[in-house]
């Protein structure tokens, strides 16, 4: 294994003392930050988010401010989903497209306010992307990365905590929603979400230097749920089948080839960005489609770091996207992103460094 | 020191392998990549840069190639400098600014032929930049991330290595002209450029899948010159003035800041991206401008990882941008970011993690 070098050019979590402390083993860079990804125990750490609760620094997930006049008008032209039934206080899963319908994030949109919103996004630019179309179009919206950093608790738990510390309330929040409120002074944005499905909240913390006493908070406050430190976990999200941009997507892929197409509204207005396209996308049908592999080998694989191709009869079908052991199939699994034609039940091969392994398409989630 | 994890969100180099087989030691994020940054050795790195030749994979520096009717007007609309006058075969230093005038990367705009380009990038997404404004004007463009894999090859003997390889019209090359070539059959653009100010080339690989046979080539012919992997060095560019974009710039860096005005042509045309507001910033007169620091403190200090707070009578009057042990001046230094007033030979303060340290302002680059 191989170190990070220090630089400037990556900036630290505001939460990077406390994970420190907490004995953080290995990072994985993201949206020109680093985000936690272990603290030692992988298999500790699945079994503590299936079971119990975790807490997790996920400032990665960087909020995008979009504020004034036209706010609401430019984050309909950035989603190709309809926003206009969205209330203040909602959150929706966006997909954000460039002109040629290909996913370029998917966000959570967050309404603050209805001239004030936020994309909590995954790890692409879209500061500039939101800067260019709003320049270009002349709209009035201050667009800024906000000096905001969520905390996830994540697990069955995690509802058991949270209402521990802000009250029986958060038990109706709804999914997406969220409360603006604070913690012993520590202004944050309590929200119910989170990159797992084990259920959960994001404490989206709202002044950076009070992280360590928010971290520091909630671990004692779940010090009787046994909560600790975790991250967003590969095995966990695999096995649930959660997207991961830029990981099990590529320069061409659109919504509807990622179990995005139902968050797709086509018939928004013709100014949101790609709607031409995503229209002629979804009337041609499209091409691939993202499908679960079950591989038959016994012995437990560490996560890939590339894609593998995938072949029926030694031709190319698809590309294996993300590969890992799962700890409750007890099997390897991994998202496929297959030809339209490749359906579950059928039989693959996935090419990985000189070998054939033989492999089974299912449909996703796993669990 | 922290590992970092597998994923296949951040995209591999194709020299990884030999990379590794080098003995790579570390990495840092880049352009969703992995950038080598050291073999272990990091002062026998240094020296062999200096004195000797030394072979980077920088694949991290992707080339953003824009082709079409309308690339060369794409371009310049992207490129705060006047294009006019760059051959095919040349390469120029631009600075690539958002409509604030800020700048959002600082590449070299490699001209291939009248209707191809390639912007050869530092460390944000312009992929998504130049597909935005393309699209909002309606420019015919295609904008890929093409299959191009950079290494460089720098140091004082890197001119000797590149000629026995190539032959002696590589050393009529001007800094940033380029010609394409082969090695042994493997296709690329051999480029008089690098990002060090100790001389050298960068070999565009242009066929991924040669990555390794390449590096070897490269390693094996210069073998009479000690040739040995190396990284851009940190102490190096800071020694030498280089901008790093994102680890000396921020949310509002314009390029008259940080020394890039000389690359800034006022007077290209009004539809240039960011051209009126750099018009009106140059009129107005900068408010920080970038300058060297010299710390009074004795002790070798690793690489910064943050800015730090410089003061004058306990006011703040800047950042330090970046930090490190000089191994030629034999004491740390690095780059601030200051307030206009404060000039060449004004003592400062660095508050770096509670204490303060005395330091002088200087002119850069050190050397």
């Amino acid at each position: 294994m191989f170190q990070i070098a220090p630089t400037t050019r990556v900036r630290r979590s505001p939460y990077f003392d406390a994970t420190v402390a907490a004995g953080v083993t290995s990072f994985t860079p993201y949206n020109q930050m680093l985000l936690p990804t272990s603290y030692g125990d992988p298999e500790a750490e699945y079994w503590r988010l299936l079971n119990g609760v975790s807490q997790w620094d996920v400032a990665v997930q960087r909020q995008v401010e979009i504020r004034g006049v036209d706010a609401a008008r430019l984050v309909q032209i950035l989603a190709a989903r309809d926003l206009s039934n969205c209330r203040c206080g909602q959150g929706k899963y966006v997909a954000l497209c460039n002109h040629d319908g290909t996913i370029i994030n998917d966000p959570i949109a967050l309404k603050l306010a209805p001239d004030r919103f936020w994309l909590s996004i995954a790890d692409s630019n879209i500061v500039f992307w939101a800067r260019a179309i709003a320049a270009e179009r002349r709209l009035q919206a201050t667009i800024v990365e906000a000096e905001v950093s969520p905390m996830a608790v994540q697990g069955p738990q995690a509802e058991a905590v949270i209402a521990a510390m802000f009250g029986d309330w958060v038990r109706d929040l709804k999914y997406f929603c969220f409360r603006q409120t604070d913690l012993e002074g520590i202004p944050l944005l309590l929200a119910r979400s989170g990159w797992s499905k084990q259920g959960g909240f994001e404490l989206y913390l709202m002044e950076n230097s009070r992280a360590t006493a928010l971290w520091n908070l909630i671990a004692e406050a779940g010090r009787a749920w046994d909560i600790g430190p975790g991250c967003p976990n590969y095995v966990e999200r695999v096995e649930s089948g959660l997207l991961s941009w830029g990981g099990d997507t590529d320069e061409r892929t659109n919504p509807f080839e990622v179990r995005m197409g139902k968050y797709v509204d086509l018939q928004v207005g013709d100014e949101v960005i790609g709607i031409a396209a995503l229209r002629r996308l979804h009337r041609r049908g499209i091409a691939r489609h993202q499908l679960g592999l079950l591989l038959e080998t016994e012995t437990p694989m560490p996560p890939h770091t590339v894609w593998y191709d995938l072949q029926v009869a030694r031709r190319k079908v698809g590309d294996m996207t993300n590969g890992v052991w799962s700890y409750r199939l007890k099997r390897n699994i991994g998202f496929a992103l297959l030809a339209r034609e490749i359906l579950p039940g059928a039989a693959v091969e996935v090419l990985k460094e000189g070998k054939r392994i033989a492999a089974s398409v299912t449909e996703l989630p796993f669990l």
